[in-house]
């Protein structure tokens, strides 16, 4: 197969990629709200730990296990940040309509 | 669904997640071998914007466009490392036996 033949091959399961990567999004979201209602901490260190020795534990090559936490740390801190998100969501200040809020016209 | 259930959802779609992402690291090998036969530069940038619209033309949420972004900026770092290891592996070096390799048993 030629180079533009293994970049549609690429582009392909980048749809795929992007489905399954918001699938993750929509759960960690559920589990933000769930985390909101318990007063649960957003960082749990042991459940991210069991994430990363699970993906190494599937990786068949031919990346190194190092690559795939890598790219893992990434999609963690980003799945953390929508849990925030969800638990304090910034359009929703509970402090609105005082004087230190003042500034902020919408 | 309680957390539990959410973390066993989330657990399946890693497998599937590293599957599809070895997937698109052996396309990248592969591309990395025709770059290296055709003495074709490992950093594209034009086609990395092209990736990162295709992604971001793909998303329909709950994730925002630029945090999978961030998420692909990372797995094309991994991929743009594992082409340069392509194109000289650290592994066989070209000048093996001179004296500047002499240290190297094996």
């Amino acid at each position: 197969m030629d180079i533009e033949g293994w970049r549609k091959k690429i582009d392909e399961l980048d749809q795929k990629l992007v489905e399954l990567i918001s699938e993750r999004a929509r759960a960690a979201v559920a589990i933000g709200k769930l985390k909101r209602d318990t007063s649960m901490p957003i960082y749990e260190p042991d459940r991210e730990r069991v994430v990363f020795e699970n993906v190494q534990a599937a990786n068949r090559g031919p990346l190194a296990g190092r690559d795939l936490v890598r790219i893992y740390e990434r999609i963690i801190d980003v799945m953390r940040n929508v849990q925030k998100e969800e638990i304090a969501p910034k359009t929703e200040p509970a402090d609105a309509g005082t004087e230190l809020d003042s500034e902020v016209s919408d």
